[in-house]
């Protein structure tokens, strides 16, 4: 039984860098609050300026920096910091890709606390915070509005490409617009498209702003309220449900896809954006470990697989489901067909 | 000016990681206090009976459990979980190796705590807490003599060898000997040696039951107290001062260090176990990334620098400082000569 290379010895380095993780979640935090990134991009590259930029202690600043060094953030030659590619796309704070404001949305105490509650969470099977996140006018998601508007452009403009493919869009209702984005893309792609967004009044106040600031909002229409609840109207040939599913259980999702389907005339279409993890549920990874997210922010929410989300829609009398094969950044694309 | 390969586009995917990272810590956290590794070991590995024998739900505990594969803690074939052999070694609460102890001191409250203010400890340059870990009979330091034994365990025995080269030991001094490890493997190693462990009465506690343990409780001497203040006695051919140094400025390990000088007799040694980054500061990695810890927890601690605990040294009275080319696992162990 000789084998030609040794099994290799457990080591508890993984252990230990998974136990101390979370110092990479409060370094970056830290440094995106201190604008550590944008000073930098500014020319203060040594621990004694950018200290200054950002008025902190010397000390700190070449610890912070260091660390972010380690993590590949930032290089370091001599006591010279630079910005690594990613960052100062992202991290500067006069980048047009700055993404800082995403982390106000991600890292909200709110959030934060769900995470340091999952032991219970997973006791529990769902969020030890009661409610949730689906509580009415809940500002967290004015927050999450503003905060995750840049990311969310460039996955709505795929969707809305793929959709196009499908069929030029003349009613279209976007359920929890959020942002707008979603619905504001499929406006664009389709210039005669009218655009009903859905949400809670005071997160309709952003994507208005956004509609308006995109050049369309004179097709841009508001349905205030709670998506269960409101009339949407009917006779849309496509509705949009962007990363809203994951919050509920299987027979509110179905319930509420039957709700849909009954707005949708003949040959209409539901577009449904989602963390879809394949049916092993630990692949692709981020789609995968949304489950989690999920887990300790909803009470039953899930990131489900296609199979899932094929059965909910067939069982809310959707005809047929497609999978469409290209990726929206962390997300992908279910159609199902009226 | 074309180049072979395009350059890559920056992706914002690090940044997800790294803002989620947080995720993780809580996760092995959570697994480790539910013993998930420990029910997988015993023969649970579905969602459902592992749920049973941790009395949690079977969703969280097949969501954790997903989110542990995809992290490569554990396995997934169909719906069995398995453990990763790192995860089968040292998180097992049955394993010989165990370290689930070790959480409980590096995810305290007070290191938590300590980390969620990192900010206001960068524009500080020390730790937002107040007087920090090295305060009188902290019962922190109790749990921590407790929980990082068994890490401590082949690092000290490492240790122990290096310096049974530099010739036999027969009076030792072991400060801030917490579990006692340190000095007790020197006491294996140098049949003859007299060990006298100086630390808080309450953790000597600990040392001392180790020591006897071990078998070597009647060549084990105790002095309580701070290890500023007391009396170490004199004549010693070796003293020990592992990881002590790093909670404290420079100005007070010089004098420190003196104070150790004038307790050896004339070619005696000092072994002072550390983090010690190269001088780059980035590398390696937890030796570099351990300087972060220490702005969180203490007021002017750090992970030095060789160049720089030889400095201290020598600014302290000793004739030269050795850096000993083995790596003590994360540790380094440099030796400084009267």
């Amino acid at each position: 039984m000789a084998t030609a290379t040794p099994p290799q010895q457990p080591t508890p380095e993984r252990f230990f860098n998974v136990m101390n993780a979370h110092h990479q979640t409060e370094a970056l935090k830290t440094a995106v609050d201190l604008e550590v990134f944008t000073a930098i991009a500014e020319g203060n590259t040594t621990a004694a300026t950018i200290a200054k930029r950002c008025r902190a202690a010397e000390r700190g600043v070449r610890t912070l920096c260091d660390f972010l060094t380690i993590h590949e953030f930032l290089t370091k030659d001599g006591m010279q910091y630079g910005l690594a590619p990613d960052a100062a796309v992202f991290l500067n704070r006069n980048s047009p890709a700055y993404l800082g404001g995403a982390m106000e949305f991600m890292l909200s105490p709110r959030s934060r606390e769900a995470f340091t509650q999952l032991t219970e969470a997973v006791r529990r099977g769902g969020t030890a915070l009661g409610e949730g996140s689906v509580v009415a006018e809940n500002p967290e998601w004015v927050t999450f509005a503003r905060a995750m508007m840049p990311l969310a452009r460039m996955p709505a403009q795929m969707m809305a490409a793929e959709l196009r493919k499908g069929g030029e869009a003349h009613k279209v209702l976007d359920i929890a617009a959020g942002h707008g984005m979603y619905g504001i893309s499929v406006a664009k792609e389709n210039p005669g498209a009218q655009v009903y967004a859905a949400d809670w009044k005071n997160v309709l106040e952003v994507a208005k702003g956004n509609a308006q600031a995109m050049g369309i909002g004179e097709r841009y229409h508001l349905i205030p309220g709670s998506a269960f609840e409101t009339d949407f109207g009917s006779e849309y040939d496509l509705v949009l449900i962007p990363n809203f599913l994951h919050h509920f259980d299987v027979p509110t999702c179905t319930t509420f896809l039957k709700k849909v389907r009954a707005a949708l005339k003949l040959g209409g279409r539901v577009a449904i954006v989602e963390f879809i993890p394949n049916d092993d549920r630990v692949s692709p990874p981020a789609a995968a470990a949304f489950s989690m997210i999920m887990l300790v922010n909803t009470p039953s929410g899930d990131a489900y697989t296609f199979a899932e989300l094929e059965s909910m829609a067939k069982n809310a009398g959707f005809a047929r489901v497609e999978l469409v094969p290209r990726e929206l950044a962390f997300n992908r694309l279910a159609v199902a067909y009226v």
